[in-house]
């Protein structure tokens, strides 16, 4: 059995994200499929994590088990790609050590959050980005950034519907920065709860927008009364940026 | 009776081109019944030029009369582009005066084509460019853009089912440059033909794969026997990039 790297980008506007869901075709489903075909077997991939239905990939990981000594990876590559939809795209493949595992051996994700400050969304930035036109005071954000930073458990930012038992996340990086009229929100950890940088970014535009006050995250993270996350944030400007093993 | 212009930018991906066709949506048919909701009358936009299917503006240009004098020019502008797709976007409103026309009045139209010679295209930028991952002669094609400045008749690169008759256009300026795996061409005209750049750009193509020999353009462009242009590169490499008027 030879165990096969990938690296995968994913325009996830049209899918029901990472995995399969009753009301949509998941991003996983569509790559098995490809590579089963490729293969000549049934092939099972695993993914460093899932994306919710409308996030984007630009770095997602994945390994798969095929029995197919002959394939070259180079064509393994090319066949893929092939068969794929332009939204789905593997950028790289490359023959692993058996024992690797895409999930566990993750050792740091990146998410990266696009928030679209100006008055006009450009139609070629539309589907990337959280489009925000009203006055954020981006300076209290960037502060507020810090209390991210360290090993906390993040369950006041995790959405309901997790199984996760625990919460309990080391954050190493949380930082935001200006790139024209686009606020971009950068997060690297060993792992996120479900929908955790998500709420995280619906809570920094709640204190940025001046609906609650600074300090809000640390107070929120400390466990203390009356203290909860924002709204969650929209999906389509999240992506998953890179996976470092 | 005001006469207000327009800067418009739209995705062609899911367009029948800027009129409307007989299978498909046109970007003017959606702009002008958001118009008319907004302006309360019917409006007719005028465009500095027709777009084909698929393919994109960036700086697309238009104006319409209304008799509405109440309406501000940035609640037109605010109201117009909450009815429309986030695909088209109006970024720009001003009032000009009565005899100004956005296609009359054009002096200068700029075209860009996108072509990305990598292996594999971003699934954020498949939907603008062409893929064209094999070797192209670069230097061959920027000498040959040259053979295309000045006053010359463009008939050859002109696609049937066009009823223009005066196929002399002046082109002042016609480039090709490298960012990174793409290949950028941009040509500035007084006017072009149906489907001419992308006519052009499909010979350039060509002479840089060596299926057509250098100097190609300049001897068909002389009407020289035997020459002619070469295939019509595909719709979403192609933005309408600036009108100047």
């Amino acid at each position: 059995m030879r165990n096969v790297k990938l690296l995968i980008q994913y325009d996830g506007t049209n899918f029901a994200g990472w995995q399969k869901q009753k009301n949509g075709l998941g991003v996983q489903e569509v790559i098995e499929a490809a590579l089963s075909k490729i293969c000549n077997h049934k092939v099972k991939v695993i993914s460093a994590g899932r994306t919710d239905a409308g996030v984007h990939a630009r770095g997602q990981v994945a390994n798969f088990l095929t029995s197919n000594r002959k394939l070259s990876l180079l064509k393994m590559k090319r066949g893929v790609n092939s068969l794929l939809p332009p939204e789905i795209r593997v950028t790289s493949v490359s023959e692993v050590s058996k024992d690797f595992h895409a999930r566990f051996d993750a050792r740091f994700k990146i998410y990266r959050y696009f928030i679209y400050s100006g008055g006009v969304v450009s139609p070629f930035r539309s589907r990337y980005v959280w489009h925000f036109p009203w006055e954020l005071d981006y300076q209290i954000m960037k502060k507020e950034c810090e209390y991210l930073i360290g090993r906390k458990d993040f369950r006041p930012f995790q959405a309901r519907g997790s199984g996760v038992k625990g919460t309990v996340r080391r954050v190493i990086r949380a930082e935001i920065r200006r790139e024209g009229n686009e606020i971009i929100f950068e997060i690297q950890a060993d792992g996120f709860l479900y929908k955790m940088v998500r709420l995280i970014v619906g809570t920094l535009v709640e204190i940025g927008r001046e609906k609650l006050h600074p300090g809000w995250i640390k107070y929120t993270l400390e466990g203390k009364k009356g203290y909860k996350s924002g709204p969650c944030a929209p999906p389509q400007g999240l992506f998953l940026w890179k996976v470092i093993y």
